[in-house]
């Protein structure tokens, strides 16, 4: 294991650390679920268990959904799955290491050297095998169920065109990192409770529940290192800069949150399903549908420790 | 392990396979360094011993760098060995990566699906993995010496530049697709060779020896891997696209060769060398200085199996 000291010998001046994120980049070996040896996903696989749950399908109680074969059912479960990991996936390569890339250049100054480009380039080891657990998992479910199901039929989701959209609309390189760092931010400290969604639910195939759990082991890790993060970055930051780095969580948050109907649409057209826009208007305009719950407390208690609770704009429920 | 059946059961059309691919996409976590324990680097660190050889330093015999005091050139090697990493980290992260991201998306249409997929999205764990390594090693010869020399001193590397000044100039997406497929098919096709330069010299600080055998261990593999897509891809290519895909083949060649002389100013100047213009000017204009070696028996292998080995404009040598 690599020995990596809080405060490094080379620079006296260096007086930025972090107990946080040394003790996390010192153990990085001995917990990383990469480190640890692959699990034998075809063994796991069981046919009779569903792919994805029915509480995260919008449309789950619609006559029209209702009414499919369940043959359809199945296939439009199997494509949920493989839509959770493309979103995932996308996630990772889109909005999580950009962000953390960003650390690891020190693009805020913060001081803290060695200590945090090893930190967060270990963890971007992490999102990038995270990236191959959820290709492994879809590319079971398609080997298992028989079912083609690319994940190129499917759009990036709503979180990442508009991450994308945010960059695009920065006013400079600075409003681009900052959005940058806010929405990896929420996507570090919120993704545990997404994946929570899966891992909880006893009706799932076990494999699914398993890769879930495997990733969000690292990912408690990751909350930590990005929590740490943003309260060192924003100390540093300028008051505009602030503004600016709140107005990116709330966007964040917002974008997060959001169900993102367009990758549905792509499926239901995929399955030929007929009355789809009918199913999917219905949804959309349903105010007693509740929010694909994310679960915001982590983003809260950050939001507390910077003393903003009440200055981001955010009804916290 | 995850077995992937070289035929996916569930296209019966899908007929491009590729033994080799299958093979490594299969017994990767039994081969990958990213799972193997983390060698204590600390422990392997010998102050006697030099962080860079001489014969890499393109100006070794010019009278001013003989003439500077001991310490400097203590310096200077060790700046060497933290260029040497950020180019390596570098041509990892925007070289390479990007184009092995075209492949897991099968940009080129290979038909080749999940093991495709699969094998280039571990090659990418890897190096993401082998970045971290990279940079481990420049944080311990920064520890270890007492020195702060912070990449942010040194630009990008040539090739770096050159492949981004590439994707700029490219007339469309195809064109732009098969650039960096063409880039990143130099870099892991002769990437060993440039490891070799450190891995073989035993006058040389073992614990970066050490750093580079353990990465291009993983790189004989990825080499096996860029060398069967780049006959698969070209298979597939119209004439047009294949002129441009050697094209790039030959300007990624040329690239990689180049001796960076930007990093080398960058590296003189930090450490205060009164007559580096003069040094730098002499080694540039200097006809008997040998080329740095860049071994590219390993493309003119692929440009025989693709039948261009006289179409490329290469003087092989």
């Amino acid at each position: 294991m690599i020995d990596i000291p809080a405060l490094p010998a080379h620079d006296p001046d260096d007086l930025v650390e972090s107990a946080v994120v040394s003790r996390l980049a010192g153990n990085w070996s001995n917990r990383a679920t990469v480190k640890k040896p692959e699990p034998d996903l075809d063994d796991l696989f069981d046919h009779s268990k569903h792919d994805y749950p029915e509480a995260l399908i919008p449309f789950a109680e619609h006559d029209v959904y209702v009414g499919l074969p369940e043959t359809t059912k199945d296939r439009i479960r199997a494509w949920g799955w493989i839509a959770f990991n493309k979103n995932v996936m996308d996630v990772e390569q889109h909005v999580v290491n950009p962000g953390f890339s960003l650390l690891a250049q020190d693009a805020f100054d913060t001081g803290m050297g060695d200590v945090l480009a090893v930190a967060v380039t270990q963890a971007m080891v992490d999102e990038q095998y995270h990236t191959l657990m959820h290709l492994n998992a879809s590319a079971l479910t398609r080997r298992q169920r028989g079912w083609a199901m690319p994940e190129r039929a499917l759009p990036f989701s709503a979180t990442v065109r508009r991450r994308a959209a945010a960059q695009l609309g920065a006013g400079n390189a600075t409003e681009a990192a900052l959005s940058a760092l806010a929405y990896m931010t929420v996507a570090e400290i919120s993704i545990t409770s997404y994946l929570d969604l899966i891992e909880d639910n006893e009706s799932i195939q076990p494999v699914n529940r398993a890769t879930v759990k495997l990733h969000n082991r690292d990912e408690y890790c990751h909350a930590s290192i990005a929590d740490e993060m943003a309260v060192i970055v924003f100390e540093k930051l300028k008051s505009t800069e602030r503004r600016f780095f709140l107005d990116g969580l709330a966007a964040g948050m917002d974008a997060f949150s959001a169900t993102d109907f367009s990758t549905w649409e792509a499926i239901l057209q995929s399955e030929g399903v007929a009355e789809k826009d009918r199913m999917l208007d219905d949804t959309r305009n349903d105010r007693t549908r509740r929010q694909l719950v994310q679960d915001y407390t982590g983003i809260r208690s950050l939001c507390r420790k910077l003393d903003v609770e009440d200055e981001i704009g955010i009804a916290w429920t």
